[in-house]
């Protein structure tokens, strides 16, 4: 405690409200966040810190608004690249004759840069952490890195031969390859990413499990996202998709399930009984027709939620300060009961919910000293955002992407005035607009 | 004709997209929109036009999409004094014990500089026409008329004292009054707005729509907007909402019926008999768990249907980009079929189709020859725009009101660079704010 008395800020970041997001909604006025190094240092009002440390930096958003930078829990962000290629359309119809092909034309080239322009909205839109499934993932933690931001990485794996590691036999090595390379990096993670119950067999579900068990990290898997998976998985192995993953000894606490669309009573109380985590693609869902999660039952039975967007072929966006609009409203309609998914909630399961479907609850997702210094900095002087009576309810029902005017991750600037400090906009734009015309052939 | 051809432009739009809506989602490829006083004059390849009008201001956005502005059909927004004030509620206990109160202490400049502050909203994310209920009318057309948008807007009538006329039988003469202020005002049009069957006596109902039919004008109400307002309806009347308004005659080509959310098959078809125009609310009825109105059946039997966003205390926001996209997914999820209110579907609901729920499809929603030059300018040089396949998709999944750049209004340059040339926004901010505190008391 003394060593951190001593220690002086590098950076000083003040603005006219700070939501720390650590005690309930409170919020503190002409407010100010003390960055050392990676981390937050102390959280004051501005007057107090600015005295305290003269030597900081420092960056001041008059009308702005300081908080914990979003965290997406679920996205392919290299399907940047597919964005609006093919909409509207019956999933397998879509998939088939659409995202299928195209995907078998990716290789490691195009993940980088879709991965890249991914990060560049994602940034811009308030997001500092995501998680990622997707193919040449390596690719994908490179471009990741090169961002700035904090990610959670995984190769999708399935029965099939990939177009990354090859044979499925391969994935084993190719994971520990990706994780051995990660290791010591401290913002890109390395989880186990099965694909789905559909396209692995109960003993590559199971040898996954291993894998993630030996690297101590996250097993990510779609998970009860469409009735039709319901309804093969009963066909299949008698079982529904959460019954099959519990017969298989999978269900723990390190697991992330992403949507739990389809899901029973009985179901949800077997995910939280086992800890289990859970990613909401609300808009996905919508778009997709695949249904409505039963959150409100989910959080009511204790289970840990975040949100996310899914990738950007079916949302077609990776703004998480719309999704949280989407759930807020879609849970309301859903259950015709307005009370449901209140705006404080829909925030917390973007950011500190988030945090810990990721189990990095202690590090991100709430501002306080010693958590890392993940924040993004909102422009609230603006006419959507006046008058300002409920700070979370602007957040969720009027606040976008786009009133995000700085960014900061583990404790680097990595947007300033909404330009980018890690990455080169207009060649990335460029770089992907070349490959678009290449996928559309 | 001849005449039109010797005529000069004032102003020249180019972009390297233009979306024209006239013939379906057709683009031209570096586009080019001549305008002339209030119309526009012609349409065309940039190349082209540039050369036939050289002494025309020009003003071209190098990766932008020219396309025409959105209609809201549905607002009252002068309630962004209340936006955020209280959410999350059940409706009644919203209504009663915080909207009413907060519009108890309502007066005609508190309606003034809300309408303003809705108007920069408006135009900032790319609506350049709306239709309004409200009290204070003459408030909300004098802000209107000031901002430079074009708009749709009446008086809210009911049964009991209105603090803007006061006794119900003075409403004819304030009605009266305003369509004479403002019948040879090109951009302000004066409808006539019974609020809603449950606050509307048969006889005022019936006494309103003589009054639309002698002022030639739109006859606006809220209807079927929830189950609530159905079963009241039948108690009372014996009869449906709908069917209620048909026993007393009012339904024809010249009503606008907002929301339209608890619908049986037989209204539909109907109200699609009548000509009825229907005004779609996704968000409003989301957020106050209303349900969903039957939009894909509605546009099955023929009905002709606009986009609105209700106001701002019940969405938070009056962005139509936002609504588009909302519109198109919840449907989706609603019917669990992806192939309804595709993205073209949706897009020309929230221009050509809002056009005709105003009756005013021959002079705005698409961009043509003789047509009034309303149109937005949208950067599509962005990380969330890119790569760019389908224009309507993008406008409806991944564009934002924050994309839209510059604004024109019957001829005239709202916004430039997003910067208002008819309102001062930090005045119309400060003044909002200093309301707010009142509000809140």
């Amino acid at each position: 405690m003394s060593e951190m008395i001593d220690r002086q800020a590098d950076l000083l970041i003040s603005a006219r409200h700070l939501l720390t997001m650590h005690d309930g909604s409170d919020v503190i006025e002409d407010g100010a966040v003390a960055v050392c190094g990676d981390s937050i240092l102390e959280i004051g009002k501005q007057s107090e810190l600015i005295e305290k440390y003269p030597t900081a930096e420092h960056l001041h958003q008059p009308g702005g608004l300081i908080m914990p930078g979003l965290v997406n829990v679920h996205t392919h962000a290299a399907m940047s690249c597919f964005r609006g290629l093919a909409d509207d359309l019956p999933l397998m119809e879509w998939l088939q004759e659409h995202i299928f092909p195209a995907e078998a034309r990716i290789n490691e080239k195009i993940v980088y840069q879709a991965t890249l322009l991914s990060t560049l909205e994602m940034i811009r839109s308030g997001t500092t952490s995501f998680c990622d499934m997707y193919l040449f993932a390596h690719e994908v933690a490179r471009a990741a890195d090169k961002s700035g931001m904090r990610s959670w990485i995984g190769e999708v794996v399935y029965d099939f031969p990939s177009p990354c590691y090859g044979e499925v036999e391969n994935c084993y090595a190719h994971i520990d390859s990706l994780a051995a390379r990660y290791a010591s990096n401290s913002r890109v993670n390395i989880t186990v990413d099965p694909h789905a119950i559909y396209t692995c067999s109960p003993d590559l579900l199971v040898r996954l499990k291993e894998k993630a068990a030996e690297l101590d990290t996250l097993y990510v898997i779609h998970l009860a996202e469409t009735q039709f998976e319901n309804d093969d998985a009963k066909e299949k192995f008698g079982l529904t998709p959460v019954k099959h993953l519990e017969s298989l000894g999978v269900l723990d606490h390190r697991v992330v399930a992403d949507h739990c669309v389809v899901l029973t009573d009985d179901e949800i109380s077997l995910l939280a009984d086992k800890q289990v985590k859970v990613a909401h693609c609300p808009e996905s869902n919508m778009k997709l027709a695949s249904g409505v999660a039963p959150i409100p039952q989910m959080l009511k039975a204790g289970l840990t939620i975040g949100i996310g967007t899914d990738g950007p072929a079916s949302n077609n966006d990776v703004d998480m300060f719309g999704e949280m609009d989407t759930a807020a409203k879609l849970h309301k309609v859903k259950s015709l009961d307005p009370t449901v998914m209140d705006a404080f909630t829909t925030l917390h399961m973007a950011t500190l919910g988030g945090a810990a479907v990721l189990g990095a609850e202690q590090e991100i997702g709430s501002l306080a000293p010693g958590k890392k210094a993940d924040m993004i900095i909102l422009d609230m002087a603006q006419p959507h955002l006046t008058p300002l009576y409920d700070i979370p309810s602007h957040l969720v029902y009027a606040a976008r992407g786009a009133d995000v005017v700085h960014s900061i991750i583990n404790g680097q600037m990595v947007m300033k005035n909404r330009q980018f400090t890690q990455l080169d906009e207009n060649e990335i734009l460029a770089n992907v607009s070349e490959i678009a015309a290449e996928i559309k052939g």
